[in-house]
């Protein structure tokens, strides 16, 4: 493997590629994008300069090579999700699994995605961070349109039903980065969309044992 | 009034003392904190260093009152909707539509917030904005609670139905930072909060016109 120096004590299995990657966006996460330099990214890596140099060029290219290979999977989640067929309320509650375990699989990603978004500006490289998110929002009120349609839902505002929706993956990413030992994982995140379809209020005629 | 050397143009009204507070922010906000300096802050406020030195000491004095201020405010709104009585239900929906309209007359400090939390460290002094979103948890979780004491609300895992009702406030701040264009405002939370207290699913024997 090219420019492997010595192997990273915890990421064995990894190619040389992979652990610049993985070190990468913890050093750009943790100490920021502008402070972090490629002789860091490297030590972390366990990995010569030259081997940076050989994959990405430089830390302009594999701090783009790193968004965008999650960002791309999330744009494959929302394709794939507009393609699908069944019950809205199914393919809803898939797709919000599905983009939450894209964000656990690469918390770290998510994590730099917020100080990028967020923080100020480091001179990283631009990605259209909202293209994603107004896609986001368009295909969830693509769906819950589908599902007005389809009687599976109320008739009602698309824009402020579909931002409850993102609401809630959003909020139980946003805990997954700063308090992860108050997730509620993807069960729970599948019992919030739930909660979304059937309300929190009590019912006068409810069938006993439903929600206890 | 101490240290003023010309108007500023766009605070007319606003004393000295205001007036670095809300250029200080705009100036952290956009450029982060680390990259401000004193002397940017009083030539945006219209006003000399030796005025900033004696309202707050130094750059670190005049960030902790700013956002000391703001979030003092927000712990007084989490106070008082502990104390009051009433349909659970409205008093969890003024609770949110009192804590968006903080966010919305201090957006700057909003977004500055989110700057610093989710942001690389920039060196500002600590605050402890955990424990403000969970102590709002904490209320909201209280509030749900006792919702479901007195029937209001269906039994039910009381982290998940409030983290549901805290994503949906979130969710219209952070579309206030960064999109206030599409943000929904003050009635579009609150018909929000009433989709989760409702359910956006149809129901069977629902009344004709109830939604539509």
């Amino acid at each position: 493997m090219a420019g492997q120096t010595k192997p990273a004590n915890s990421l064995p299995d990894l190619t040389v590629r992979q652990r610049l990657l993985v070190r990468a966006t913890e050093c750009f996460s943790r100490k920021g994008y502008a402070s972090t330099t490629v002789r860091e990214i490297v030590e972390a890596a366990g990995v010569t300069k030259p081997a940076l140099y050989y994959y990405f060029r430089n830390k302009e290219g594999l701090y783009l090579e790193l968004m965008q290979e999650a960002w791309k999977e999330f744009d494959a989640l929302l394709e794939r999700a507009q393609k699908e067929s069944g019950a809205v309320r199914d393919r809803i509650a898939r797709l919000l699994d599905q983009a939450f375990s894209l964000a656990l699989d690469r918390i770290e990603v998510a994590r730099l995605t917020y100080s990028i978004y967020y923080g100020p500006p480091q001179g990283a490289p631009f990605i259209d961070f909202d293209a994603f998110h107004l896609k986001f929002h368009e295909v969830v009120k693509g769906l819950v349109a589908e599902g007005i349609r389809k009687k599976e839902f109320r008739k009602g505002n698309l824009e402020e039903m579909s931002w409850l929706i993102i609401g809630a993956v959003n909020l139980v990413i946003e805990l997954q980065i700063c308090h992860p030992e108050m997730g509620v994982g993807r069960p729970g995140l599948a019992r919030m969309i739930r909660l979304i379809f059937e309300g929190i209020a009590a019912r006068k005629q409810e069938k006993k044992g439903e929600w206890g």
